[in-house]
C-alpha cells in the first residue's frame, strides 16, 4: 500500500469503529485532512459509516466543494468538516455524529464534563452551539459555510462541541485521536447521566484533566484501544 | 420482479427492519396499501415480523376482511390498518407496535415531543388515545372497526398516535416513510426520557419542526438510512 | 417422538428461551410437571439454562428428591418447584429466576403492577416474599421444603411472586404459559421503572386485567410468540 | 497440559469472560499469582483482554518488574497487582477494570452495597479510594508502587475497592473467584442504581452477607457459572 492508500484505509476503519461502537447510526460521518495537501480533505459519499468502503471516499476542497464526485450523492453537512480544517491548521480529522448518549446534554442546562480519566480528552467542559441563535428556524443541518464557520468559532480550540437538538462534532489530531474522543465522549455522557442520579458528583479535578489532555495528545495507550476497536469492527 | 412483487418485497424488508431495530418483538405489524387499488391493503398473516416472508403477505379490503386467507391465522388488530386507509387517502403504510421506549409516554402525563432533528417527523406533539374512554373495560386490543375508526379520528392528520397501556400506531406516505417514523419515534422517546433526567429541556422550535416535516415528506435522506437499515436487517 | 420426549423437548426450549431473553443467566431454572404422573416433575441438573440439553433433564418427586440423579449435581433450590406442584394441582410449570429488571421491585416499596396489556398475565399486583420474615438470616436460597411451602403460601393463587434480594418465581399452566409470564414480567418491570421517571402513571384498569387474564389462560396468541422466541433461541 | 499451562489457560479464559461480560473494554486487566511461587505473578502484555492469548502472558516479580518482557509493551498499572499480592498472601488473582456500572458509585456519595444474594461476595460495603488524597493531581493511573500500596492499604481485607474517576479493583482467592466478584459487582451496581430510583431500598442484612461470604469462599456454585461464562466467551 502507498502511504495515501493506507491513510484512506485508516479512515475506512474509523467509519467502521464509529458504527460498531454506536457513535453513529444511519447518519454521522468522519473525515481526514489530506496528509500531503492541507487544503484538501477526504470524506465518504453519502453512505452510512457501517457500509463505507475505500471506493466511497472522495476528495474535497476546504470550501467543501467536491473535486470529483464520480456521480455520487454527497453528505449535506460537509461544511462542518471544511470549516474546521480552515479555522484550525492542527486538526487532521473531524467527526460529526448523533450519539444518543450525548444529545440530552445538548438540550438541557447540565454541562457535560469529564467524570472518568479516559474521558479527560473531551476537555474541561464541553460547549453547546445552538444553530437557532444566529440562523433562526432552519432544518438544523449545517448546510452552509457560514453555519460551519459559526460552529467552528463556538468550538474555539477545544476537541468537542455539542449541537442543540442535533448531536456533536469532534476534532482530532489524527483519525485515531478523533475516534477515541468520540467514543469516550459517549462513554462519559452515559456515566455522567448515571452518576447524577446518585446525587452530588465529583468530576475530574482541573489539574487532572490538564495532565490527561497532555498525555492523550501524545497518543499514549491508543495502540491498544485502536487494535481492540478495529478487531471488534471486523477490521 | 413485477412492480407488485417488488412492493411486497419492500413490505417484507419493512417487517425485518422493524424487528432488527427492536420497534416490534413477537407482536406488532406493518401494512401497505395496494399500489394499484386504493381499496385494498397488504398485511402478513399472524407471524412475528422477524419471521415474515413474501408468502405470508395477504390482501385485505378496507373493512379488514381478508380476500383469501389461504387457511392462515390473521392478526386480530387489522382494524387499525383498514380504518386508517379508509379515513386518510394519502396514507400508504401503517405500523402498529409495542416499542418499549414509547409505552411510558402513553401511560404518563408527559407529552412526547421531538427533541432531535431526525425525530421531527413524529410531528409537534404526539397525541394519546385511551381505548377505555369510549369502550370501557376491554382486552385493550383494537379488534373492531368501531375501535379502529375511533383511533383514526383521534390521530387526526398526524403521523403518530400513542395508545395507553398498549403501544403506538404510525402512518406514512410509503413503507420507508412509516418505518423511519417508527424508528425515530423510539429514538426520540429514549432521548426525551434521558434528557428529562437532566432537568429543563429545549425541544425543537415549532418552526424547525415545520421545516423538517416538509423535508421528510420529500423523503430526502431516506435512501441512505433505508440502505443502512436493510443491510442491518440482513436484506 | 413420543409425547414425553416431545414434552421434554419443549422444556429444553423453555430453558433456551429464558436464556436468550435474559430472564435467566448462569442461574435460574424451569421445571415441568410430569404430563402423565402429577406426583412427579422434570427439572435439569445443575447447569445454566442456556446449556441445558434433553439429557440433562431429571425426574423428581414432589418432595424434590431425585428419582435417579445419574451422578449429576442438582440445583439447590428444587423445593421452589416441588412445593408449588404440591400446593397447586393446576400448575404444570415453574420458573425461578434473577431477572435484573425485576429485582429492584423486590427490595423497594413500589408495587410491581401491569402497565401494558401483554403483561396483564402477571396479575393485579405482584406480592413480595421475604425469607427473613420466617427464617431470619440465611444464605437466601430456598433450600428446604419448609421454605418452599412458605413461599408457595405467600404466592396464593397468583402467577408470580417476588423474592426480596433474590429474584422471582413464576407458575404457569404450561411451559409456554410460564415462559411468557416470566418474559413479560421482565418487560413490565422495565417499562414501569421508565414510566415512573415521567411522573404519575396510569396502570391497567382492574377490569382490563381480569379480561386479559381470562384471555391468556386460553393461550390465545401464544403460538405466534412461542414460534418467534423459539427461533430467536435457535430452536 | 501441565498444571502451569492449565493455570495460564484459565487466566486467558478469565480475560475473555471479563471482555464478554463487559467488565473490561479496551482497558482493564486480570492477573494470577504464580501457583508454585508466591513471589511471582502472571499478567498479559499491554493488550485488550478480549484479544489476550496464552502467548501474551508474562511473569512479574512482586515489585511489578517483568522477568522477561520478550520485547512486548507492558500495562502501566502493574503496581495494582504487585502491591496486592505483596500485602495479602491469601490473594491469588487481581482484576482492575473500568466497568461502567461501577464508576458512578466512585464519584458520588452513595455507598455501593449488596442488594441481591449473588452479589454478597462484594462485601458489606465497598470502600472508595481517591488517588488525589495522597498524591494530588496525577494522570489518575496507579503507576508507582507507592500508589499501589496506598490502594492496597485502603482496600484492607476486602474483596473490592472503587477508585474515584477511574474504576475498580477486585481481589480473589482464585481466578474464578475474582472473575465472579467482578461480574457480580457490576450486576449489583446496575441493580442498585435502578432500585434507588424506586425509593427506599432494603439491602441484604449483615447476617445474610456474612453467610453468603462464607459460602462463596468455598466456591459453591461456581462450577455452573464458570461453565456458562466460559461458553459465552467462546472458550
Amino acid at each position: 500500500m502507498t502511504a495515501l492508500t493506507e491513510a484512506i484505509d485508516t479512515l475506512v476503519t474509523g467509519n467502521r469503529i464509529l458504527a460498531r461502537e454506536n457513535v453513529v447510526d444511519a447518519f454521522g460521518h468522519i473525515s481526514m485532512r489530506h496528509p500531503d495537501d492541507p487544503s484538501r480533505y477526504f470524506l465518504a459519499c453519502s453512505r452510512s459509516p457501517e457500509l463505507v468502503e475505500a471506493d466511497d471516499i472522495l476528495e474535497f476542497a476546504l470550501d467543501s466543494k467536491c473535486i470529483d464526485d464520480r456521480g455520487k450523492t454527497l453528505y449535506i453537512e460537509r461544511p462542518i468538516h471544511g470549516s474546521l480544517y480552515q479555522a484550525r491548521p492542527e486538526i487532521m480529522s473531524v467527526i460529526h455524529n448523533h450519539s444518543t448518549a450525548v444529545i440530552p446534554f445538548g438540550v438541557s442546562k447540565t454541562p457535560l464534563r469529564p467524570i472518568v480519566h479516559v474521558a479527560a480528552r473531551i476537555g474541561h467542559e464541553v460547549p453547546v452551539w445552538d444553530i437557532y441563535d444566529n440562523f433562526g428556524d432552519t432544518d438544523i443541518l449545517v448546510s452552509t459555510n457560514d453555519q460551519g464557520q459559526d460552529l467552528a468559532r463556538a468550538m474555539g480550540n477545544g476537541p468537542v462541541i455539542l449541537m442543540r437538538g442535533h448531536g456533536a462534532t469532534v476534532a482530532g489530531l489524527s483519525v485515531q485521536d478523533a475516534v477515541m474522543t468520540a467514543v469516550y465522549l459517549q462513554v462519559n455522557a452515559q456515566l455522567q447521566m448515571d452518576a447524577l442520579r446518585l446525587g452530588e458528583v465529583t468530576y475530574l479535578h482541573p489539574g487532572e484533566v490538564d495532565i490527561r489532555l497532555a498525555r492523550s495528545q501524545k497518543f499514549v495507550g491508543n495502540d491498544r484501544a485502536w487494535e481492540y476497536m478495529s478487531r471488534r469492527a471486523g477490521r
